[in-house]
């Protein structure tokens, strides 16, 4: 049975997209974000961004909606981070 | 100036590779990988695994080169968790 390039891809995007949740769900949970370095998300926000517009270049699917969710979830981690600074 | 797809995707790739190393540097420097979930980390494993194998489907050279960094590192961090856990 040969599985399509595109099910590895999504597949692999799942994983990777997956791992993040449960630091996204303790941050919100605990509304606690001092762990978190607003550097990283920054670079990390515009890593997958700029992932995602290569996705589209390639016209690659599984690069578009895997990083397109990232960079959704890492901008959800800087609103946290900036909500629940103690400043 | 028309930038090449590789350029993008080599540049998307540096920058959420990037990313990961201050952790790596915290949890071996503190000695210290209390908060990293060995679950997560697996996930990430597999994860990147198979984006490096999709890379090699698609003969796209940055999606092989930044997934093999990222599950490197993420071997690295599972072995961390393992040598540094208090049991």
């Amino acid at each position: 049975m040969k599985i399509s390039n595109e099910i590895i891809g999504l597949a692999a995007g799942i994983l990777t997209a997956t791992a993040m949740i449960p630091q996204v769900v303790k941050t919100i949970k605990e509304k606690n974000a001092e762990n978190i370095s607003p550097f990283m998300v920054i670079i990390l926000i515009i890593g997958t961004a700029t992932w995602t517009y290569y996705g589209t270049l390639k016209d690659d699917m599984p690069i578009i909606v895997t990083n397109a969710f990232s960079c959704l979830v890492n901008c959800l981690m800087l609103f946290c981070k900036l909500r629940f600074s103690k400043t």
